[in-house]
């Protein structure tokens, strides 16, 4: 034996030995047969982009984070650190081969160099699902649904999928006139679960009155009810506006379909990313509560134009 | 819309649209059941490793077209450009965690910096399937029969499975005292089915004396038939060579198994690459010639000592 190479792994990164890949490859092939069934087709894109495409829209805290070199041509390139950027690309791209309304699935690795710690790898696999081009209510229906199925399908059954309406926040924040710190509200409203209203509530108050301050987190403030949730709702925006009509849509849905347990309107939901205009979510293990969103998401209507 | 997403790819990178990605999931779908029949088991390992270990034993040539760059922490790392040299890494780093012998299949992508052409992408998938672990002439049949199931089981029937033994030909060039050429022979000799025998015979004559490179291209040129080449192969090296009579057993085997139309004991057959030492093989279809081998590989006994 002349050479032998040395066992040495990138610390973030991982093998995954016949036992557990048999696993992961049984655990996707149930995840697309629910997809399929459900008419979302695969697509796939490159692990490679232009970093110019893949850190267009993204913040700092992203980019930091992101594996961007150049290329044997001196071409400055990244890895996908998500696999929603790529599918906007993909969309701009490909509009003309596509028919709308186009539901696609798109499982594949992604890569972050953030520091890794229990559970969070600098390489991992996203699953993602989209309906594109359709601004329905049942479009919002079949999202969350297959989020409800593909749980089911996973054997998991004690989670909780906790929804809102970013439409109904925004309106809250145009009513309080503080739209102009939305970005920094909803990054700091976004991390209630894990710090706690104290810290956000001292977060608010470096850039907002405390009466403004008082009346967001009175809003996020969670209820017991989806009923009483959506009446806070509209006499915080008004019971014509549309997010609160498609809210209370979507719950006599839940109800009619007889899946409304596993299903909690939280205001405290509106999701850190700036690109969401609709009905948001994530979703929680009961018996696991501190691992955080194990499905996350939300309609975004305006990244790419159709 | 605020910001539009350019539709723009890198060179030598696609996108699958839903058709052909449902055809590639399909077409992996049924080459994954022909490997779990055989008894190989999937593993996976990380697109990115540490630069040092991904080139350690590759050439010049691979080096230029690795894709390497610093990482967040400054270390040099590389995206794989095959799923031999990760395997390698693996088998070392597993080697108390998995028994002997070990079957493995891995699809993935593998990403390399070099021209695109036709049919040639710097991102593209391979398809490996190995058994570490034993030097039997079962292991190594096992391998072919398995190389016979995939190309049937994807609806090919028009195919040959050209094979050599890379014994045999070391013990030529041994014989005739120009071993130490042996790593540019092994890579002129590897292009002969591109470039003909002039253009071979050319570059041997750089640095072999005429008789010398006359008697490769002589034992190199094709027989037509398994029995008059290993007849060649015995008159060159002895019939007593342990390589020619393991040649003589799996052309046993072939014809017991009722096989022996698709394999062709082809001596120019010696693959270009240096850690091959026993069984070596490349698969032609019949109806595409132009395209080259489709599925190509050998025995490599000393990548790993385990």
């Amino acid at each position: 034996m002349k050479s032998l190479i040395e066992p040495k792994l990138l610390k973030g990164f991982r093998d995954f030995l016949p036992s557990s890949e048999t696993s992961r490859k049984s655990l996707i092939g149930r995840l697309e047969t629910v997809f399929r069934q459900a008419g979302f087709v695969p697509i796939d894109t490159p692990a490679i982009e232009y970093a110019e495409i893949l850190l267009g829209k993204s913040g700092g805290e992203t980019e930091k984070q992101v594996y961007t070199f150049m290329d044997q041509g001196e071409r400055q390139v990244a890895l996908r650190f998500d696999l929603t950027v790529p599918f906007a690309r993909f969309l701009a791209q490909h509009r003309h081969e596509i028919s709308l309304p186009f539901r696609r699935y798109h499982i594949a690795k992604v890569w972050r160099g953030e520091k890794p710690h229990a559970g969070r790898f600098r390489e991992f696999m996203q699953c993602d699902f989209d309906c594109v081009g359709s601004d329905s209510l049942s479009a919002d229906l079949e999202i969350l649904v297959l989020m409800y199925r593909s749980m089911k399908t996973l054997g998991i059954d004690d989670f909780k999928i906790h929804i809102s309406h970013r439409g109904i926040f925004n309106a809250l924040l145009s009513k309080l006139l503080c739209e102009n710190h939305s970005v920094e509200i909803l990054r700091a409203v976004d991390k209630i679960k894990k710090q706690g209203s104290d810290i956000v509530s001292a977060e608010l108050s470096t850039y907002l009155k405390p009466e403004i301050s008082k009346k967001i987190l009175e809003f996020i403030s969670p209820l017991p009810d989806f009923h009483s949730t959506l009446k806070k709702c509209s006499d915080a925006v008004g019971n014509d506006n549309p997010c609160v009509i498609r809210m209370e849509q979507l719950g006599s849905c839940f109800k009619e379909l007889g899946i409304q347990g596993y299903f909690v309107f939280d205001t405290s939901i509106t999701r850190g990313l700036d690109y969401y205009t609709g009905v948001v979510f994530e979703t929680f293990l009961s018996k696991l509560p501190d691992i955080g969103s194990v499905c996350s998401g939300g309609r975004y209507d305006n990244l790419v134009s159709l």
